[in-house]
């Protein structure tokens, strides 16, 4: 049988802001909150980030993404000068 | 361009026995560390989930897997009758 992760949840200190920053910067859709508390990424047809907002405090997480290396090229792009560039390389 | 989940770590307060838990619940395999310190759970072809082992404090997490509902049955096989049954239907 195969298993797929369907969705997860990932705190964050804005729920909004969060999501469209993961969003703008994997170049995919997101929502804001409509039935439930959370804001989603559509990462692929399969897997939603649900974005929750949370006041207290909570550990950083890692979450590794795997894309085509053109792919790769354009998510640093969307990352720009700005913010420094991830250590992951296009798999 | 298509951006998939490649792995995700996950504390725990046992890395192997939550990864041995977690795999044997899904039916899928794992393995103890080798190179890094975390317990590899191959929830598929494309996805790994690593626990780690934390001695501090952490939040629950959640993440939910989408699973075909033969496969739901095995599962809920898996976890038996000594652990409540998950709140989750077949997808």
């Amino acid at each position: 049988m195969t298993v797929h992760l369907d969705h997860i949840l990932i705190p964050s200190r804005n729920r909004e802001a969060a999501a469209r920053k993961l969003a703008e910067i994997l170049g995919v859709t997101w929502a804001p909150a409509r039935v439930g508390p959370f804001t989603a990424v559509y990462v692929n047809d399969g897997l939603t980030i649900d974005f929750d907002e949370w006041t207290q405090e909570f550990p950083k997480g890692h979450y590794c993404f795997r894309v085509s290396e053109p792919a790769f090229r354009i998510i640093l792009e969307h990352i720009g000068h700005g913010v420094s560039q991830p250590s992951a390389r296009p798999g």
